[in-house]
């Protein structure tokens, strides 16, 4: 773990933790096998990491904030179809370049649990509150949160199926939003 | 545990099984913690079920059998509209009726592998193939079998819901119909 800047150790630490999360579960991964799949000693992984826990946080942490990012950027918009257009163009798009964590947090309870910590229990109040809300709109009723629901929650499961695993991002993402969109009245593209 | 017959008792320590899943999974729920709740000896439990293991996939074998049923049913209607109007309804009442153990799938890996054996794996592989297949329809493309999961996990996800909880059956099912139908471009009734 010696080769190349700090930045780079850390980023390679966590692309092999997700991946030993996806082959064994959080559970199932200790950081002796993150420290062996490294080649490294236990030592060199504390030297970054002092517990599994914030592994997992730091794996789930890049796509949490694009997330928050994607929300925020929506709720300044000023047309309320933009504003779900754009949530749901950067939701989709999210869900498919994170395909292996996404599919980890609909089967982990590990990585459910770091995303509820840090961003659902952790994250801007707003932030939260502003997901949902776009999505359903100003004084939804229920069929409008169910449909925000089914959303967020169908495009997140749809999208880590290993059923799906072998398209390719583009074509996942055009039916993946095709769906989306359709839930939302959205016209087609 | 003597009153009543043997079949009354066995749903009773069901019944208490899927309440104590609930409130501490199923991992943190021991067979001394279910005969404590029903006020009886551990061998009374085990004079039932010999492991947790056959306690959890009875807690799922009910709703699973209704499954079966309803897809098995929706398969020998003639007009595929009707079939997927047919499996949407069932589907949908179904998981309003269970909704405690649709949220506990949804958050808990042990009902998800009990789930898991008796269904899909163990299943009969032509009512598996139907679930989606009916959903998605012949020669179905991407965005239809995309569809399907959306229909699926959405529902079960939005069902299970604690953000739902409060709200009454009739309501929640005639909300979820709403939009499962929309989904497959089914006329609102």
């Amino acid at each position: 773990m010696t080769a190349g800047p700090a930045g780079d150790t850390r980023a390679r630490l966590l692309r092999t933790a997700l991946k030993l999360f996806t082959e064994h579960g959080v559970e199932g991964t200790s950081l002796q096998m993150i420290a062996d799949a490294l080649g490294v000693t236990k030592a060199a992984v504390y030297y970054h990491f002092k517990a599994k826990d914030e592994i997992t946080e730091a794996v789930v942490e890049p796509a949490l904030k694009e997330l928050t990012r994607i929300i925020t950027e929506a709720a300044r918009l000023r047309r309320r179809g933009a504003q779900v257009d754009y949530l749901l163009d950067g939701f989709v798009d999210l869900v498919v370049r994170h395909r292996a964590l996404v599919a980890l947090f609909s089967s982990d309870p590990g990585i459910s649990r770091a995303i509820e910590k840090s961003f659902f229990d952790g994250g801007d109040e707003d932030t939260k509150e502003n997901l949902l809300g776009i999505l359903a709109g100003p004084d939804a009723d229920l069929t409008a949160h169910i449909t925000a629901v089914v959303t967020l929650t169908g495009i997140a499961m749809a999208g880590g199926a290993p059923h799906f695993a072998g398209v390719d991002d583009e074509t996942l993402r055009a039916a993946l939003l095709d769906v989306a969109r359709r839930l939302h009245r959205r016209p087609r593209r």
